[in-house]
This record gives structure tokens, C-alpha cells and sequence, in this order.
């Protein structure tokens, strides 16, 4: 299935993508896509109806994040060979482990919002995964076992403020609009193989990133099982796997207002969003 | 106020420590201690009660982590000019900034997980700092405005995991179980002055950390500003501000099986840990 939530941001409801492609509402059936649509047994549920008497969604309202109940997302960082030699870093003998705050998560086609004082502003086209239970010391056998589904995500990332204002990364990933996600969950059953998806990025049209998740220095497996050896993974929880080259950093080129970013996995629908200045303010009350 | 949660984990109740330091429950009141309790207005309401004729709770039941809603726990690193020191770090110019999973968040009494394969487990007394309104670029001035109160936090680490696997410390930050808080939630009103509280930590008996907040490099209101420019903080959402020297990577000691922690911040009361191992197990289903 192609889980999704539309409408206007904070005020989504449910839906999924038929078969024909067209928008179908969900809320006749379940509140929300969250904790317990994603488990195997609501799954199972939603795969049970029939999506072609689901009611026809008219216009095209704007998607939102395709879940909800995020409570953390984990990022796996140069987990692509190529990109880890552009980024001038070692090639990871193990997975190297960040974390975005979950205040930066954002629907695929709303702006990414550049940042007061950003001047590295950076684009990262990832396959997400979706965990889908309670996971804990799970084996790399086992692993995809506890995966709801995949979905695009773009790791948007700060340069200056990941790499040059002082020692760890997570500064410059969780800023707010920094994690785009959709605009489809797809489910695991959907994605034949995890390891096979091209994955592609343009910046104003113009082909930025092209690669595959075989490349993958960590696969999805080897990921899930790793980071479930140190902290237990919630139904959810959002785990992105690495960006391949052609990054900004690498090409001396960074986002500017107005820039517009497009970006796709395959068989998991694609984004677009475009840059736009953070309004500076003071504490909006 | 003195506000805290009690009973057995996920099922625990609403309330207050009263004048006299008996238990009053809250229940009658309020659902929970959540984001509208931490709230001006909620603190407000909570205030006007007469804590004198809540019922007084009988006998000695577990406290829980005081208050629910913590989307992101931030920690700031080397806030302490000697701790910085002692982990032969470079003296911050600037807020060091890294996260913590809230799947890490547990009772100020409860166990602290050894995790498999850990070899340099690790204690840090901190003081907690909690959001009390969604918060973006806030001035220094007004940081403060936006804190709804303070708590003790244990900032447990794992420095093997932290500095020796890959890259980013988060990895060693937030294993289950390495994030004590409590007993209290001290609503800010009762907190003269946060950068003046003593705060203490000893393993078996032993005096390890005694320091006060006065020697933070970045005080309370510097690091929300600060913070606030990167990424919205929300209510509930967690700032542990930093450690002062005395812990085990400095002594070439770390925690074993059968260790207990006790710690305290002034004014916000003690916790103690007991160190035990984590079952190893395949996914727990």
C-alpha cells in the first residue's frame, strides 16, 4: 500500500493511493496513519479494504508527513562510498550515528526554510525507513522483519552549522524543515528489495544526485539490527540511511532563497520544495 | 511547585510535593503532568489549589519521570571548563550541541541498564532545564520566560560508544535507561537562580562530582536562545546543560554491575540508581 495524509498541515487525514493512482480518503475507517496502522495486524486491516470503494479525494490538496507518532529519527551518516570521499571523511568502518530533532519534519512539498545565518545550506536525497514494532537487539536476519515501510526523506542539512560551530553534527540537521518526508509510506510488502532503489535529486532542474541504494555501505538490515543493540526502536520511528554523492558540500554549491529542490526514490514518489528565508522574529508567542 | 508523577511505569499518577514534603495526589485534577500543566496558565491553576487538602498519597510508591510530552532531550557537551579539561577537550567557544533518544528517559529510581558490550559506562550529574512554550529565536533576556521549571537529570554516557565507535557521541547518549530525571519537576518560581545550585554525584558511597551551576561555560538563558535559533523547542522538550568534572573518563573508572549512583541538584531533589545488566535477548516480540 501507499499510505499518505492530505490536507492542510496539522489537519491531515488519512488516505492512500489506489492502484489507478488516484487519492482515496481513509478516514471512514481509521483516525490517523499512526502506531497501529503501521504494526502487521493494522496493516493487514487496511490491506483488507477495498481501495476502489474508497472515496475519490477531488482537487489536489497538499500531502502531509505520510505517519504520525515519530518519536525519533535516527540519521546513518556517509553511508555511501563516494559521498563519504566528496565529504573529505573515512570510509565508516561501522555505522556512524546522528540524530534530527523531530521539530524539523515537514510535508514533501512544503519549503525548507533557510535558517537565520545559514550559508551552507545542503541537499540530501535518502531512502527512509519506517519502523513498524518495538524493536530491541534485533538480528540482521531479523531485522526487516520490524519495518513498516520506506519512504523518501531529504536529510536537508546546514553545513557551517554541522561542521564548523563546534564538534557534533546534530546542529546543522534538525533545524526546522530540515526533514521533508513522503509523500507516500510504502509498504514493506511494496518494496521488493530495499537495496535496489535508484534515488535522484535536482536543484533547479538540474541532476545533482543519481545513484542506488546498492550502494549502500550499511544495508537497511545491517542498519536496524545495529542501532537496535543501543537503543529500542519505536513503531514510527524514522531511520535514514545516507545520502550518495553530489551534495552540495562536495560541489562547492550550496541552496539559495528561491531554489527549488526535486527529488524522488524509485517506487516511492517524489518531492519538490523550494527554499525560502526563516522570518526573523523574535519568540513568537 | 514541586511536581512529580508516581505509581509503576506507564501507569503513573499526577502529583505534588506539599510545604510539609508529604505525596499529594494530583489525579482528582489533572489527567497528567503534560504540556498544559507546564504551561503559565496550567501552572497558574495547579498553583491556586490548596496542596494542604489534596489527598496525602500512603506508603512509598516508585516516582516516575515527572512530567510526559519530551519530543527532544538536547544535551549540551563540555558546558564545564574543568570537565572539558579532564576529557581532554578543547574549551567551547560556542554551545556543543548533541541529542539524546527520549527512549533513553526513565525514573530517577529505576535501574540503569548496562548495555551489551559496554565497556566504559559513565555518570554525569546535570542540571535539567524544561521547556515550557513553543519556543523560536528567543532573545537571552527573555529565554528564561520560556522555562517552566528545572529538574535533576543524569546524563548517562557511554564513552566507548560515545568517542570510540564511528564518529558522533549521540550513539553513547541514548541507550535505554540513560535518562534519569527527576524526582521533581521544580516549577520556576521556586529557582532563585539557576546558575547558582550545587550539584553533587557519588557511585557507592564515594563522592565523584561537586560543583555548582555557577561554573557552567553557558548559562540557562544562553543556551535556550542559542538553541532556539537552530530548532523550535517545545513544551516538555528537555535541556541538560551539562556535567562539571569528576566523571569516570577523568578517573580511568567506569561504572560496573551491582553500582549505585545517588546525585542530587540543590533544590531539586536526589536520585539513585542501581547499575544492573541488560538481558541479552533476540527482538523481544
Amino acid at each position: 500500500m501507499k499510505l499518505v495524509r492530505f490536507g492542510s498541515r496539522g489537519r491531515e487525514k488519512p488516505g492512500l493511493i489506489a492502484a489507478d493512482g488516484s487519492l482515496r480518503d481513509l478516514s471512514g475507517y481509521v483516525a490517523d496513519i499512526g502506531w497501529n496502522e503501521l504494526s502487521p495486524a493494522g496493516q493487514k486491516r487496511l490491506r483488507a479494504l477495498d481501495a476502489r470503494a474508497l472515496p475519490k479525494v477531488r482537487g489536489t490538496p497538499r500531502f502531509g508527513v505520510p505517519f504520525t507518532g515519530i518519536s525519533k529519527i535516527v540519521g546513518i551518516g556517509l553511508n555511501y562510498r563516494a559521498h563519504a570521499l566528496e565529504a573529505k571523511m573515512p570510509i565508516p568502518t561501522e555505522p556512524v550515528v546522528f540524530m534530527k530533532a523531530t521539530t524539523c519534519i515537514t510535508g514533501p512539498f512544503d519549503p525548507i526554510l533557510k535558517p537565520v545565518d545559514s550559508t551552507k545550506l545542503d541537499w540530501e536525497v535518502e531512502l527512509g525507513l519506517v519502523i513498524g514494532r518495538e524493536t530491541r537487539q534485533v538480528s540482521e536476519a531479523r531485522a526487516l522483519d520490524h519495518v513498516a515501510g520506506y519512504c523518501a526523506f531529504h536529510d536537508v542539512s546546514e553545513r557551517a552549522f554541522q561542521l564548523e560551530r563546534g564538534g557534533q553534527w546534530d546542529k546543522g540537521k534538525g533545524c526546522d524543515s530540515f526533514g521533508p518526508i513522503g509523500p507516500w509510506l510504502v509498504t514493506k510488502d511494496e518494496v521488493a528489495d530495499p537495496q535496489a532503489l535508484r534515488l535522484w535529486l535536482d536543484v533547479n532542474g538540474e541532476r545533482m544526485q543519481d545513484s542506488s541504494t546498492a550502494d549502500m555501505i550499511f544495508s537497511c538490515a545491517e542498519i536496524v539490527s545495529y542501532l537496535s543493540r543501543f537503543m529500542t526502536l519505536l513503531p514510527g520511528d524514522v531511520i535514514c540511511t545516507g545520502t550518495p554523492q553530489g551534495v552540495g558540500i562536495g560541489r562547492g554549491r550550496f541552496l539559495q532563497v528561491g531554489d527549488r529542490v526535486r527529488l524522488g526514490v524509485e517506487g516511492l514518489g517524489e518531492q519538490e520544495q523550494t527554499v525560502i528565508a526563516t522570518r526573523q522574529a523574535g519568540s513568537r508567542r
